[in-house]
Formats: C-alpha cells, sequence, structure tokens
C-alpha cells in the first residue's frame, strides 16, 4: 500500500466497503459519541467519518487526536446505517473504522479554527494565512481563481494566442503609478524597475511581427493600498494583436470574457457577448453618470432641461441661464413614495449637494396626480411632459439635479446605483457588460487651464494627425473599456503607432521630443523600422475573481495577500536589510523623524 | 473587406486564384526584374510573393518600397507559372498582382538586416531586439518556448495539479545566491526581496492543504551573469505535492518532462521516462565525474585502484598508500591510438593536472598489443587484468587519474566528455536523461573544518532523527536532481515537515532556534499546526527551451533579455532614479569611487 493514503478523502463509497485502506488528511473534527470517537478527516478534496471504539488496538493514541493535526489511518470501510447516511457529502454513506494511525504532523493549540464559521480579524488570517486557507471558503476561492485563469489561456490559445513572458526587473515605465523601484548591485546608484504593466513590451512585440500576443501577467504599481487593489503585485489578462480594429478586438476578447463569466457564473445570467452595448464616454456620463455603469440597474437618466427652462422652479430656471448647465433626471420606476423621496434627498444632502428635487406619481380619486414640491412649482403640463419622456406613471419617481454636469455626474451616479438597490431594480444574479468608447484623449485641469492626458497616452487619436490640429478637447481616442455590474473590468486602445503622430499627441500635452524619447526611448524608436497598426486591452484578474466570488475584498481571492499597510505579516516583509546588502547596493537609509 | 488584411502571408494558395485579397506585412525583400517588381511579403505566419508591373496603378508607390516597411497591398491572386512555383513555401503557387498599396509604417535606414543570415554583435541585437525578434529563428524559438510552457500547464493540470500564484514582492528567503530588495516607500528604511524561488511559499500551501501546487513561477537571483544564465529574472516550473514519496514525486514529473521533450524534440531520441536510471550522487561521481552526468556518452568510469596497488608504477603506486586514494580508468573505446591518448594526456595538462596515463591496445602481428609507457610499468598481467575488467579490445584506449577523488573527478568528468565527443561516442540526437539521488546533506569546508548544507537545506535527511545524531556527512537526503544531456534540469527534495528536525538540521550546520526563526519564519511556524508530509522539485524553463532549440546562450530564448552586464540598452535600464523618488524612498546614493 502507498505510504501515505490509498484514497482522498473524498473517494470511498458504498463500493469500497469492506476494503483495506488508507487515508490522511486533518483532523477536522472529532466528536466522542459515549466512548465511540469519531472523525472527520479533512483533505484538499474532501471528508470521510472515520471511527473507533474502545476495541480498537490504538484507541488511546486515537484518543490524543485534536483539531489540525495532520494524521494517516488504516482501516476498514463500513457501510453507515440507512439513518446515518450524509447525502450531502460523497463519501456520506460509509465510514472507515480505525485499524491503524500515524501522527505524521500534530499542532500546537490553535489561533484560528478551521472548522466553524467564526470570524477573525484581518491580522490574525493573514498572520496564520496557512491556517486561514484551509477554511472551505477560502479553498473554494483559490480553485475557482485557478481554474478561471486556466479557462482564460485555453480561449486565448484557442483564438491563435501565443503567451510570450516579457521582463519583470526592467525599466520605469510611467503609467500614471508610482513604479516600485529595484537596486542594481553592479550598476551602483542606478535602479530597475518593476512593471507598471508589460505596455511597452507588448507593443514592441507587435513591432517585432508576433501578431497575437498574451500574457497572465503580473503588474506592479506602489499605490496606497484601497479594499479591491492589492498594494503590491497584481494580475492582468494582457493582450495585444496587429492589424486590427477596434472592433477586432471587441470580437476577440469578449467571447473570452463571456466565456469565463458563463462557465463559473454559478447559473448567474451573462448577457451575450455580441450584444454588449457600445456606449460613448459621453453618454455614460449622461445617462448613468459613471464611466463604469452598472447595467444591471435598468435606469437610464436623462436631459429634461426643456422642462425648467423659464418655468416656476426658479432654482432650475435660473440655473439653466448659465452656461454649460443643465437639468437632469433620475426616473425611479416604482419609487413613488414621499418616504422613499425623502430619503433619497437627504442621500444627495449627504452627498455634499443642496439635494435632489423630486416629483412622484400617485392614484388620487382615481386618477394619476403628480405629487412633491417640484410639480406644483412647474405646473401641470410640464410635470406630465416630463412624465411622458421619462415613460413613468403611478407608483413612480423621478429625481433632478441641476447645474454644470461635471458637479453633480458623480452623485446623481451613485444616487442611480442606490435608488436601483433600494427599488430591488438590479438584478443582482447578473453580469451585465458594456463597452466605453470614445474617451477623449485630453482633459484641462480646470484650476491651470492646462491640457493633459485623459487616460493612457499611446492611443491613436480618431482621425489621426488631423483631430490633433483641431481643439485637443474635442479629440477622442480608439480607447475604450469594459464596464461589468459597476467595475472597470478591461481597459484598452488601439494604439498610436506612428511616431509624427505620437509626439504631437505629447507635444500638446506639453511633453517635448527630448522628454518622450527619455521616457518611452524603447517604443519610439521601435516605431521609426516599421511599426504595424496595433492594439489590444488588459484585464483584470483578481477583479474577475472577485466578481465571480462574489467577494468584496482583493484578499480573499489572493494567495498571499499583503495587509493594508502592504506588510506580510506572516513572512515579515519588508523587513530591515542588512548593512552588507545595502553597501553592496551603494546606498544608505537616511534616517526618519517619527 | 477588413481595414487591414483578408488572408495572413501563409494562407494563399491555388484555390484563391482570382480572387481579390488584401494581405499586411513588412517588406521581407524587394527584387526589381526588369521593370518588374517582386516583394516578399512577410507576416508571423509567412511569406507571400506580391507582385506589380509598370501597368499597375500604383507602380509609382510600390517603388519607394524599402525592406521592413509594414505596408498593406490589395491585389488579384494570380497562379505562378509551373517553372516558378516554390514548393518549399505553403503560398508558392501563387502571387497576387498588386492593384493598391498603403504604407502602413516606413522603416529608416536598418541598424540590422531582418532577411539574410548576416550576423551582428549582441550589443546590436539587444538594442534594436524588435528587429533582431522579427528574423525566422528568434520567431521560431519564442514560439517553441510558448508552445512548450503551453504543453507542460497541460501536462500538470491533466495530472490533477493546479496553478497558484506566489507573491512576488515578499520577503528575503535566503537560498543562496543574492536577493533583488524592493525599497518599501510605505515603511522607509525597510526592504522586500524578489523571491529566488517560491520555495517557502509552496510549501505553505502543502501545510494549507492543497495537495497539488504547480506554477511556471518567475524567479529572481542578483547574480553575475553567465551565457545560460539570465543575470536577472528567469522561469521554473515549481510544483509541490503533499503525501508523497520521493517516487511519487518521480513518477508524477517523469512523464511530463518526457512528455515535453517527446512533443517537441523534432524527432530526437528521448528516454523512455520510466526507464530513466536512478544514480546516487556518489555513484555519479564515480561513473561520470559529475552531478549532471551526460548519459549519451556511454563511457561509465571504474575504480582500478587493485591493479595499481604495489606494481611497478610507482607514482600510483604511491599514491595509493595515502589514505582516501584511488585510481580510476576511463574507458575510451575506439580511442586507441598513441596522437589520440597524447591529446587527451594534453588536455589534463592544460585541466590543471599532471597528465593522465594511458594503455591502448592495437594489432601487432596478428596479436593485440598493450601500448603506452603504463603498460610497460606495470607488467602484462596487470595490464590484462584491467582491459578484461573495463571490457576494451584492439582499437580501445583507457586513461587513468589518481589521487583523491575530489581533486580529480571533476576533470575526469570533463575527460569524458571531451573522449566521448572527440570519438563520436556520444549520441547527438538524443535527449538522455537520470535521476541523480541520495545527495548528502552536509559538506564540510575542507579549510575551516565548518559543516554546512551542501544543498537545500529544507530536505528531510534520510532516517530522520536517528540519522542526525550520527556523522553528519553520512547523512543523505531524500534529495535528487534530474540531469539531461550534462545539464541539471530539475532540482527538488522530500521536504523537511516536522519542526524538532527541522531545528536538529540547521543546528549541525551552525544556525540556532532563533536564527531559523527569523530567517525561515513564516514556514517553521506553520510547520507547528499540523504540516503533512510533502515533497516536489522545480525544473528550469529557460534550460528546456535551450535543449529543445539547440541553443548554447540563453538570450536565443528569452524575449527581451538582458546584457551581460544586467543591461536594457533598448529600455535604458537600470537607470538613475529622479531624487524625489529616493526622497520618498528614505535612500540616498552613496557616490562611488571609480
Amino acid at each position: 500500500m502507498h505510504a501515505f493514503r490509498s484514497h482522498t478523502c473524498a473517494e470511498l463509497n458504498k463500493s469500497h466497503v469492506g476494503e483495506t485502506v488508507r487515508l490522511s488528511g486533518w483532523v477536522h473534527r472529532v466528536r466522542d459519541h459515549g466512548g465511540l470517537l469519531f472523525i472527520d478527516l479533512r483533505d484538499h478534496y474532501g471528508v470521510t467519518q472515520v471511527m473507533a471504539d474502545p476495541d480498537s488496538p490504538v484507541f488511546a493514541e486515537i484518543e490524543k487526536v485534536r483539531s489540525e493535526w495532520c494524521i494517516r489511518i488504516d482501516g476498514e470501510v463500513k457501510a453507515r446505517d440507512e439513518s446515518l447516511v450524509n447525502a450531502k457529502i460523497p463519501t456520506g454513506e460509509i465510514e472507515v473504522f480505525i485499524r491503524d494511525i500515524e501522527a505524521l504532523g500534530k499542532s500546537e493549540e490553535l489561533p484560528l479554527m478551521v472548522f466553524g464559521e467564526q470570524e477573525y480579524p484581518e491580522e490574525t488570517r493573514l498572520r496564520y494565512r496557512y491556517l486561514d486557507l484551509r477554511r472551505e471558503k477560502m479553498q473554494r476561492n483559490m480553485v475557482l481563481r485557478s481554474n478561471m485563469i486556466r479557462s482564460i489561456r485555453n480561449r486565448m490559445w484557442d483564438q491563435g494566442f501565443n503567451e510570450y513572458q516579457t521582463p519583470i526587473i526592467t525599466a520605469s515605465s510611467p503609467e500614471g503609478a508610482r513604479d516600485f523601484l529595484v537596486p542594481s548591485r553592479l550598476h551602483p546608484g542606478k535602479f530597475y524597475a518593476l512593471p507598471q504593466a508589460p505596455q511597452q513590451f507588448k507593443q514592441l512585440m507587435m513591432v517585432s511581427g508576433f501578431d497575437k500576443y498574451f500574457q497572465i501577467a503580473p503588474c506592479f504599481r506602489d499605490e496606497d493600498p484601497r479594499a479591491d487593489r492589492s498594494p503590491t503585485d497584481f494580475y492582468q489578462l494582457d493582450m495585444e494583436m496587429s492589424f486590427v480594429t477596434q472592433q477586432d478586438v471587441f470580437d476577440t476578447i469578449a467571447p473570452v470574457i463571456a466565456g469565463v463569466f458563463e462557465e463559473f457564473g454559478q447559473g448567474r445570467k451573462v448577457d451575450a457577448a455580441n450584444e454588449w452595448p457600445q456606449i460613448s464616454y459621453r453618454d455614460a456620463a449622461l445617462w448613468y453618470g459613471s464611466d463604469k455603469p452598472d447595467l444591471r440597474n435598468p435606469i437610464k437618466m436623462q436631459v429634461v432641461s426643456e422642462h425648467f427652462a423659464g418655468s416656476g422652479f426658479a432654482i432650475f430656471a435660473k440655473l439653466l441661464e448659465q452656461e454649460g448647465t443643465e437639468i437632469r433626471a433620475i426616473p425611479a420606476p416604482t419609487g413613488g413614495s414621499r418616504k422613499f423621496c425623502d430619503r433619497m434627498n437627504a442621500f444627495a444632502q449627504k452627498e455634499g449637494l443642496p439635494g435632489m428635487g423630486y416629483i412622484f406619481w400617485r392614484e388620487k380619486d382615481g386618477e394619476m396626480e403628480a405629487a412633491g414640491p417640484l410639480a406644483k412649482n412647474i405646473g401641470p403640463e410640464r410635470t406630465e411632459a416630463i412624465r411622458q419622456q421619462l415613460g413613468l406613471g403611478v407608483g413612480d419617481a423621478a429625481f433632478f439635479l441641476g447645474g454644470k454636469p461635471k458637479t453633480f455626474e458623480a452623485v446623481a451616479g451613485r444616487a442611480r446605483n442606490v435608488i436601483g438597490e433600494e427599488l430591488n431594480l438590479t438584478d443582482k444574479d447578473r453580469f451585465a457588460f458594456a463597452w466605453i468608447v470614445d474617451f477623449p484623449i485630453y482633459e484641462k485641469d480646470e484650476e491651470t487651464g492646462k491640457i493633459d492626458f485623459e487616460h493612457n497616452p499611446f492611443s491613436m487619436p480618431q482621425g489621426g494627425m488631423d483631430a490633433l490640429n483641431g481643439d485637443p478637447l474635442d479629440v477622442r481616442g480608439n480607447q475604450y473599456d469594459l464596464a461589468c455590474n459597476g467595475y472597470e473590468l478591461v481597459s484598452g486602445a488601439i494604439r498610436n503607432h506612428k511616431p509624427e503622430i505620437m509626439f504631437k499627441a505629447f507635444e500638446i500635452a506639453g511633453y517635448g521630443k527630448e522628454e518622450v524619447e527619455k521616457r518611452f526611448g524603447g517604443m519610439v524608436n521601435a516605431f521609426q523600422y516599421g511599426a504595424p497598426p496595433h492594439g489590444g486591452c488588459a484585464a483584470g484578474i483578481d477583479r474577475m475573481v472577485m466578481l465571480l466570488a462574489d467577494e468584496a475584498n482583493i484578499r480573499e481571492v489572493i494567495m498571499f495577500p499583503m495587509n493594508q499597510r502592504a506588510e506580510d505579516l506572516m513572512m515579515a516583509a519588508p523587513s530591515e536589510p542588512m548593512s552588507e546588502q545595502l553597501m553592496e547596493l551603494g546606498l544608505r537609509v537616511i534616517p526618519q523623524d517619527d
């Protein structure tokens, strides 16, 4: 017989009754039923009940066993009494009568129980991660992550992509976040950087003719920690293709993402990949108050300025006299009660706005009545016109926000989310996707008036060089995001592969030719030797697992995450270096005043 | 029609004749045949001949095209004249008559030609890597690498392994090489380290119950560059399993490796996985003079001390009077000429030995004669006994080395390689594997007399705690390497999972409990909470690709490698940091005197 196991803890069933077997695993739970000892023996695959009575030759040793000991047992498979069968687990029809036992690894008193649902502070869980990971949910999340990545790889390979590794110890590639630096020993005083993303390398591969690249790529950003962000390394499905349009990229990646969500979504509805809407950045802001809208929520905001211009509601009427202002409505089907409307008004105030005007429609004496102070102020005709535009009726409500859109769009978006949630309009059992397209290339700093890149500076402007000769704020990029349930899941672009357009694009944002060559020299030089048109995207792996596992904290889907202060307490990282190490690197630590 | 291509450059054949097609790719070569222009248009998939005559509406533009421009052409597929068919390429039956052309990316004068076999200095190749990578061999090597890794993953999944990612920004885990350090911004003065291997994490996963783990894992060692080693990051197939013996690990990984070599070996013979010999570290040193023997070479050395003890060859006879000395023979079938023997003797002298004695056997007057001074000195009987022991005959030779084995084993091993090569005994079309087992856990520093770990300190000693109570130099580990064609391809062990044995093992090497807890705290703590027996190994990915691609330099199988000074000239890494960056990290660079 094998030294440790003839079967896993998920394998035995009625067909094995009478066999002598060997199992290894962890003591999940021990129960003493009047002299009879029952142990739930657990391994990665499942749980098997093993037991002994005082007649067992090793009863005394079994009595010593404690939770989470790793043990091996030999024993005989017996059928359970019909009344004791546990139909919930594959091994529920049998138990194993123990003939021999060996403690493979004993355990000290546990700082964290594996069995049961007890909650522990995150610091405890991370310090004893090896125990935390034994818990069923963590095992499930990690296996989900592994299977999901496997599925992504298979789907990319099936579409003719090859996976190539790009350097990890490399040059700084400023992409908006801070680089992690790595001091060079052979070149003291000089530093490598860990890549924020393999952006330049994947574009260089396209220049090299590799045509279709992907990588489950480790990325590194020295950012301040957040619940949904790893403070050090994280993974992206990074991909790039040559000789493609934006639509080609969509047609390639959408089936991969949809396929993965279908495969691992446990029956939740997944919008068909070829039906994902393409919404311009501008429309997304108007309709949903967000560039990563949650389309599970059917609410779509509308401009209703005309109904308020010159109306009896002076605040809005006056507002509209200023240039660039608008009144927008958030329709709230089934929200037609004063209580709900007042609650939403209070929400807006908490978010820093003066409040949200509202109208709601109710039945009175068999007739529809528009209620709320706003309706009175603007009168029945305008109120009815609004109702008709929004397609609302009895029992529904609408909220109104006004001003320059930038000042209230984000709050409107959050109000839309809350309304959708509270009124149960948002379908929780669905993954809803939308491509957000036509991102502006530039934005203007309201205070300094300076023009800078709004997003990734490597995108091809729609209209190419001609567009760059017009108003920069009108330039849209061949640049896109994929939103899913309110998260940004994918981000990408058709790249700017023409050196002259690239230099011009950077010049508009105030970067001279020399600076561009210094910062992105590898790529810019390469573009001078026959660069193909190319584009691609990157999808957040951790985010996808979070959505599939229905977790709000990234640390639930990473095997060994850092804590919120970017520390690993289990491994004691970061730590003080040895002075020889600093010497070799030619570095000195500046003493800090606390 | 698609904006860039209706077909790739490898797709068109006779069945497309008459169709209007669109192709994109690079101008591989332009030929002007008396007014007719022929372009070999190349993409990742192949080459298609496109052509134009002066009647073409875009002839003037085609005339401007230069090597490595990236272009799009529209044209009509025509069958080639029977006499002009090129059977070597899939598109060799057709050519495309150009009707329209667009320069997608023009090229400056090339610093490195893609077409042709011209050699360039490595610095040129790496600085213009994006051009170097366009060359056929580099495309082939990178695709081989990608496909090989894909195959490895599939084979591991098929055996029930899951791939899990381990942290990259983490704690120092001293494994013999230098760590790369990463300064922490949130904790100034403290540093993370990049993992030399995910050793501790994979063992922690076993403690967590994950049972079967693998990862194509990036590893980081700050080592001085060498032709077959990347100076920064490199990849390993890292794997670990619980509840296994050494043989289980062999039975798991051998079919993966053998399968990959069969799949990508292009017909070279691969030793069957279940027939790979298991050779003890000690025997490997004796028989092959190496712990990574090349078994394509049939030569097996033997101890022949008895034939020299008390013989007339005074040097060896005297040597043998000292304790711990031996005489070993390297048989050299077909090496029986004075010229060859003298050349090998000279080789030994160049390697720092006084020389190698030899005997060779020739025919004289119809009889076998043993020639060479050694034969004379020891006389015909001893000479004949040696010949019989070694199984040699007319036309063969044997070389002899004596002393303490450690002083000549390595040279003997190299001599064996050279003899095998020169006599064509080494089968070049074969991948020959051997497990090297029973590594000693400890070695003694000859000068200081100090006992230290010979290899990985985490291996379980054979015989456990009992063995550690005896002579440390007698302790063998459950530790193994896989040798292939003279390279170490895999290295692994059954781990020491019992804290008390681990502390004892470290104590013998002079590390106190406190130091062990400080260095390997994460793992040692974990072992106190029910650790399973476990073991695994790591296989060098880059090395495997090198063997399969028949390349001697690791830079031929890595997409964007560093140069030998650990610099990336294309991306300008490492480089001087900005002073704000250093400030944020709380670091100062110590000025260097040159």
